[in-house]
Order: C-alpha cells, then sequence, then structure tokens
C-alpha cells in the first residue's frame, strides 16, 4: 500500500498531487498521527516555548518551488509540535477539556475530501439532509423539544450572535434588518444576562450594535445563578428609564464555576415580559445526554434559542457548534438576501444560507454522525459520567483537606478551588495561588486554568478529555500537596 | 500496518478508540478518499437526488449502542456519496470552483489530530505564530504591504463583519463599542458599495445594526465597476440629508461577473472624505500572486482593511479567509475584553481572541502553510494562469460564435455568457437560457450556475478546480451547442 521509501510526490503543474501521492502521504500522516497520540503522555501539555521563538525558527518569505512531502511532514514533527499546548493529553484540565476523539477526527478528514460548501440545499443535498438528521438525534439524546429547528455552526460565539440577532428581530418596536439601531425614535433596547455569563454574550452585543450599555449584568446567589428576582427589578427599572428589554441569556454551565441558572424561574419572567429567552450551554447541554443531569435543563424546553458546542464535551473535534430555535422564520425574516447568482429552483428544501450570516458551510455533520454512531448514545453517556465521576472525586477529595478550600459547587466535570495558608491576607493568598498553578502547570503534566470567584484567584480543574483518568488526577493532587508545601 | 479483516475497533468506554484501531480506520479511510478522487469523473457533478431523499434513507433516531466502523464507512460510500454534488469534480464550474488540494486536505487532518483551540497564544503558541508567519508569506506572494495585521478566520461572511465592524469603532463621532447606535443623538451611518457587491456586505450591515437602509448601492460602468464620481455624488448628497458616511467596500472580482472596482480612484475619496476603504477580494484576492494580474489591485495599498479566501482559489478546504487591516488596534478596541477564565501572564504575544467576535480558534495555518510549500509559490502561480488560460479560450470562442453572446469581460477565470436565438424576445431568452442550463446541468458532467446580468439571465462558467482541464471546457462548449440545437 505504501510507496517505496524516497518516491517524491512533487506536484505537477498545473494539477493537484496524483492520486497515488495524496494516498502515500495520508498513510504517512495517519501513521504520524498515531504515533503523536502514543506519546501524548511524554509531552509537556503546556507548550515550552518563549513567545516569537516558533516564530522565528520558520522562513520569513515563502519557497518558490515545491518543497517534498517528506520536508511538510518532518516540520510539522520537529518545529510546530514542541510549540503546541497539547489539548490532547490527559494531562489538560485548563478551560473546558475537549477531545478530538478517533471517529471525529476521521469525520473531519472526510469532511475535508469531500470540500463542499453546502449554503444551498443542491450544493450539497447529502449535508444539507445529513445536518438535518443528525440535530434531530441530539434533540431526542437531550430530551429538547423535537420541533425546533437546528443548524451547525462554528462557534458558540456565532450561535450568541444568532440568538441575539433573532431576538432583536422579534422586537415589535423596530425593524432591525431594514432601518437599523439609529433611526430617529428607535428604541434603546437592553439585553439581561448574569455577570457570570460568557465574554461572548457581551461581544455580541457589541457586534450588533447594542453597545456593552446594552447589557445589564444581573447578580448571581450564593451558588452563582442568575437571581429572578434581580432580573425582574432590572427590567422593571429599565423600563421606568426609557429602556426596552427584549432578550435573557440565561447560561446552564457558566465558564467560570459551571453554575446553572434557574431557566424556568427565568422564562416564566420573560413569558410575562415579551423578552426573547436564549440559553447558552455551550459546555453543559453535552451532560443532558444523561438523564440525571436533566434537572439542571429545566424550563430549556420554552426558550426561544438554545445553543451548546458539541466540540466542548461531545468528542468531535473544533469547531461544532449547534444552534436551535423554535423560530426558524425569524431568523429567515433577519438574515434571508438572495443575490441572482445564488437563486436555484428548489422550492422545498431548506438552504441554510438563509439563517445566518455565514454564507460558506463546512460538511460538520460527518463527525458529529460518525462520532454518535461510533461511541452509541450510552456510550456517550458513560464518558460524561466518567468525566463528572472523576470531577466529583477530586471535589471531595477538596473539601477533605484542610489546606484547601473549595469555591463553588462541582454540578459537572469542572471544580474551583484554591489553597489557603492560615498566615496569608487576600492579597497575598491570590498572589501564593497564581504561584501555586504555575508551579503546578510547569510541571508539564498537568495543565489548569485560572479564573476568578468573588474576587479571589482560583484554581479550575476542568475534566473533558477521554484519556483523563483517575490517575491523572491524582497527579494533579500529588503536584498540589508538593505546591503547597513549597 | 492494517489490522487483520473482520476486526472490531468498537471503543471501550469510556476512552477513546484505541490507537491501533484509529490507524487501521485512518488507513482505510485514506484509501476510500483516494479511490474517491480516482472515480471522480464517474460521478454526476450535480447530486440526483430529490429533497428529503437522503433525509428518509436515515434512521430517525440515534443508535444507543457502538456500530462498527466498516458500517460508518458502507453508510458514508452508499448514503451519503450519491447526495453530495460534487466541488471536486473537475466539470464543477459553478459559483466558484474550488479545490481541496492534497496538501490542504493532509493539512486539514493534522488541525484536527491537533484539536486545539487558538484563542490565545499560550493555548497553542505554534498555531499562533504559524499564522503570523504564513500571514506574512501571503503578503509577501499578493506584494501586499507587509505590515498589514493579519488574521485567518472561516468565512469572507466574518471578513466582511469584522472589516465593518472595525469602521464602525474607528468612527469618530460615536462610541460604538460601549454605547452602541441608539444613544439619542447617534448619527446614523452609511457605507457605500456597489450594486455588484456580494450579499456578504448587506448581511454584515444588518448584522451591525445598520440596516439595509445603511448600505447604499452605488451604480457601475459598462464593464461593472463602482463609478467614483457616483460615489462622490452619493456621499456629498448624503451627508447633506444627515447621513454620516463612513466606510467604502470595493470588490476586486465580484461574484456574478468578476469586475474589478476601481481601488485607487475610491481610495483618494476615501481619502478626502475620512472614510474606512474596505477591499472585498474574496476570489480574485488570489490571483495577486501571478504578477500580470497585480494592475487589477491598484490602490489596495491604501486600504484600510483587505481580505481574500484561499479556500477559493488557493487550493486549501473550506473554510479559510484571510483577513487583513492596518488598524489592529481599532479592531482591538472594538473586541477586546479579557474574563477572569482567560487571563494570562504573556505581555508579549498576540492573543488573538483579542481581534473579533469569535473567541474559538482553529489551527488553521497549517493546510495554508502545506499548501504553499508543496506546490510553491511558482506552482501556484502556474495553477492559477493555467485556470485563466482556459476561461480566456472559452471567452474567445464565445465571441467567435454569433449563437453566444458574452455579458461581460472575463478578468479572470470565470466567463458570463448566453445564447441567442434570432426570434425570441426577452423574456423567451430569459427562460430558454435558464432551459439550456438545467439542460447542460442534467448530463451530470459539467455543473455551470447562473446569474443575472443587467436583468438578463446568463449562464456563468467558473473554472478553479485543479483536475479541470481543457477537455472538461470543450465538453461544456459540445453540450452547450448540442442544448442550443434543441
Amino acid at each position: 500500500m505504501h510507496p517505496p521509501a524516497g518516491s517524491d510526490p512533487r506536484p505537477r503543474a498545473p494539477g493537484d498531487w496524483d492520486v497515488d501521492a495524496f494516498r502515500a502521504a495520508g498513510h504517512e500522516l495517519i501513521d504520524w498521527a498515531a504515533r503523536y497520540f502514543e506519546g501524548i503522555e511524554g509531552r509537556p501539555v503546556l507548550a515550552r516555548v518563549r513567545p516569537g521563538e516558533i516564530r522565528r525558527s520558520l522562513p520569513a518569505t515563502p519557497p518558490e518551488q515545491p518543497e517534498a512531502w517528506k520536508e511538510l511532514l518532518a516540520d510539522l514533527e520537529q518545529r510546530i509540535e514542541p510549540g503546541v499546548t497539547h489539548w490532547n493529553h490527559p494531562g489538560f484540565m485548563a478551560y473546558f477539556g475537549i477531545t478530538g476523539s478517533a471517529p471525529g477526527i476521521l469525520g473531519e478528514l472526510a469532511s475535508a475530501v469531500f470540500n463542499t460548501n453546502g449554503m444551498l440545499w443542491r450544493t450539497n443535498p447529502a449535508s444539507t439532509e445529513l445536518e438535518q438528521v443528525v440535530l434531530g438525534w441530539l434533540l431526542e439524546m437531550c430530551d429538547l423539544p423535537r420541533d425546533w429547528f437546528g443548524q451547525i455552526v462554528d462557534l458558540g460565539s456565532t450561535s450568541a450572535v444568532l440568538a441575539l440577532a433573532a431576538a432583536r428581530e422579534a422586537c415589535p418596536l423596530l425593524e432591525a434588518r431594514e432601518d437599523g439601531l439609529s433611526l430617529h425614535g428607535t428604541p434603546r433596547l437592553r439585553l439581561y444576562t448574569s455577570v457570570e455569563a460568557h465574554s461572548s454574550v457581551e461581544k455580541a452585543a457589541i457586534l450588533l450594535g447594542l453597545g456593552r450599555a446594552g447589557v445589564r449584568k444581573i447578580e448571581v446567589d450564593d451558588r452563582f445563578r442568575m437571581r429572578p428576582e434581580a432580573l425582574a427589578t432590572a427590567i422593571e427599572e429599565d423600563r421606568e428609564e426609557g429602556w426596552t428589554p427584549f432578550a435573557v441569556c440565561a447560561t446552564i454551565g457558566t465558564t467560570s464555576t459551571t453554575s446553572v441558572d434557574p431557566v424556568d424561574a427565568l422564562a416564566a419572567i420573560c413569558r410575562r415580559e415579551k423578552l426573547w429567552l436564549h440559553v447558552d450551554a455551550a459546555y453543559a447541554g453535552n451532560a443532558a445526554v444523561a438523564p440525571e443531569f436533566r434537572h439542571h435543563f429545566r424550563g430549556c424546553s420554552e426558550a426561544d434559542s438554545y445553543y451548546f458546542n458539541p466540540h466542548k464535551w461531545l468528542f468531535v473535534p473544533i469547531d461544532c457548534s449547534v444552534f436551535f430555535t423554535r423560530h426558524p422564520d425569524t431568523l429567515r425574516r433577519a438574515f434571508q438576501l438572495i443575490p441572482d447568482y445564488l437563486k436555484t429552483s428548489e422550492t422545498d428544501a431548506i438552504n441554510f444560507m438563509d439563517y445566518g450570516f455565514q454564507l460558506g458551510r463546512r460538511f460538520r455533520s460527518i463527525k458529529l454522525w460518525w462520532v454518535i454512531r461510533a461511541f452509541g448514545v450510552d456510550g456517550i453517556r458513560e464518558r460524561i459520567r466518567h468525566a463528572c465521576t472523576l470531577a466529583q472525586a477530586f471535589a471531595a477529595r477538596v473539601d477533605a483537606e484542610p489546606r484547601l478550600e473549595r469555591m463553588a459547587p462541582a454540578e459537572f466535570s469542572v471544580v474551583c478551588f484554591r489553597a489557603v495558608w492560615p498566615d496569608l491576607g487576600p492579597d497575598e493568598t491570590d498572589a501564593a495561588n497564581e504561584e501555586l498553578l504555575e508551579r503546578i502547570n510547569r510541571s508539564g503534566e498537568v495543565f489548569l486554568s485560572p479564573t476568578r470567584v468573588r474576587g479571589a484567584f482560583t484554581l479550575r480543574l476542568a475534566i473533558g478529555n477521554l484519556r483523563t483518568d483517575q490517575r491523572h488526577v491524582d497527579r494533579v493532587w500529588e503536584l498540589l500537596q508538593a505546591g503547597i508545601d513549597g
């Protein structure tokens, strides 16, 4: 199958490589990937390079003549790999641990081979329809309303933008699509989200012309959940002051502490006040596959829009965010523009380009389809449970250790904690924890990231990589103990 | 290297497939891809399925238990492939012909294997720095100002949004980031683009809260180029009527006819009027690699922002759009928000998340790096020339054939034309050309897409796939002759 060593698959102008050269190089790259995964634990998680080091190691100008495949592959291994922070490492427990599982990676490869733009049904019927099928599967798996309209987009940031753009379009007091927001007499729109919400909500508001002033952040309770009564009061105050409330963005599984807003109570307020309810379940939405987590999602079936990111915790490679809404017509009203060069004759098919601001559409459904089939829904459930079990056990250890303090409830697979030293004041405790985190990360064996909880510097252990097992969490524990002992 | 036939790489909960199973499945998928490419000309270009057909062929609910890899692969070949419109087919000459070349596909695979999110420098230093290096290469290859700041984003739609968001932020009469657009006294912003501009410009304006009213479309000359004097007049009129002009979006290579706006003349107006000049070179920007096309780009070095899509005509798989600006500080001022959970200690490194609304960032630079190196700049130049040569020869044939009419200049690799019948009036000619196009596309051998030029239904031949050669263009010609003869 493999070509003889030393074969040189240089391209012949003007075509692509011939198929034999592709096949040979492809096999070599698969073997590289296998070697990479086999050796993953031998690498430092966090790249040990200084800013500029990789850049300076690469030529500043491009080659005029073709280079051989073996040079490309060698440079990947020798120049790029050492500069990569290894999200695949089982010790990666920073931000949200993620996995591009084997079937997900292969699905991504299949997409790249087809290399279609599914902007219109006719430009790839299989992409459009497989996307619809797989999104139906996700609704079923997560016990969400089966009649929601869904689409796959790149990122949570994009899902947030689509949600708020639809909410803005739905607002009866303006014609956002036609007039924009600066027409004289346009109401000042305001949306509500908690102080713990993700920065993408605020960025979406900036993008949409609401400005940061258009976002009012509602305080949270002792478990970092948006307080419904504070929301109700804020809406009332704002109406009195001339604002036009139009949307509430609730979060299930906030980024900092994975707290869960009380969506059912917020939904009641939205119903009463006629506001669009958007639910950001970027990370935790994946956990709805397991029934024992579904109580966190009470009220979500009333959402006007909802999203989560399978690239976060459903084992598909980045990027893959799934956006749902019960109001596809609103989204289409906001964005449908069909220039002459994109007109088609089909009248009974969905053209996904009509439902957003992005025209291009990769064939992302294959990787999602393959991951669900390769693991089975039960297998996905087990994997999510496993991550949560590891995290819960770590949280219990933290709770039992007097030198550590837990900073937030661990609802899913993230634990927020810090060390305490009897002699240190608040600022010194922050500094000492920052140093502790740096020391743990310098080990190269694990990588945790920080946050702040009630202003205090906090360490975050986030389990989500499929390779992470008890021994990796144990290693965090050992490094933590050693770090505190100094 | 391959495992024995019949081995079953089912996953063991809770991990991923083991590496041997990944390797075996990977080799099989590469072999599938090679077979797919070898057989590409035997398939119909445009999928021969009816809406709903693929969807109904797939299970409506997901499997509870794992399925074997061989089932996944078999379904890809048997259920999905027949529903794909084959952008890889050399007869694909619709929209813009594109190619996911072999080195590009392999680069995409390498990215999926690393599966990193390069939002911060530290979350993947190699991704951040390779992106900077390769964007520097592109500036060099296209003879654009070497000091422009660049980033890779997903799509042209996103590049348009970033450009106009930066332009809005740069407008001295408002504080878009903080106040949004609906504050009492906010000026009504207006941007200018030609009637031939891409729909993504208008969609970006809707997204940004300018509304469609915030876009004034300027008429074009007989070669479909924005008329500078019409622009100047429009700006003057608008200022008198209370609008605040803030940006001009010029296009090099419009989607319908690949016309080229006179950027140098437009740049002079922007300088005088203090407007942001954005250049959309989505398709044609790739042609700047060849010096003989550079005259189309006169004035571009004065642009405030500029983008093109290597996934269109630089042989990398979708998605890959490169966005450049001379004002990175403006972009950062618009979008930088650093929550506690994303704070890092590096002060001398770029965190790309600060320069847009999208937090996540795939490792897209590998595919671009590998394509440039595998083909060499000279090889890329030759491939772009080859596409243009094929198109020019076709255009000459159209010009010499009295039964055909050329509808626009062919500046690059796209030819707009239609058939004429002596007895038919305008509406009948449109209908007959629509039927002609359908008949050509039904052959399954080629796929062309329509547009309208000065209101007339027009056929568009767009060459960009690396496999397209003289014989495929000849086949279009034969089908065209046969179709006209009826």
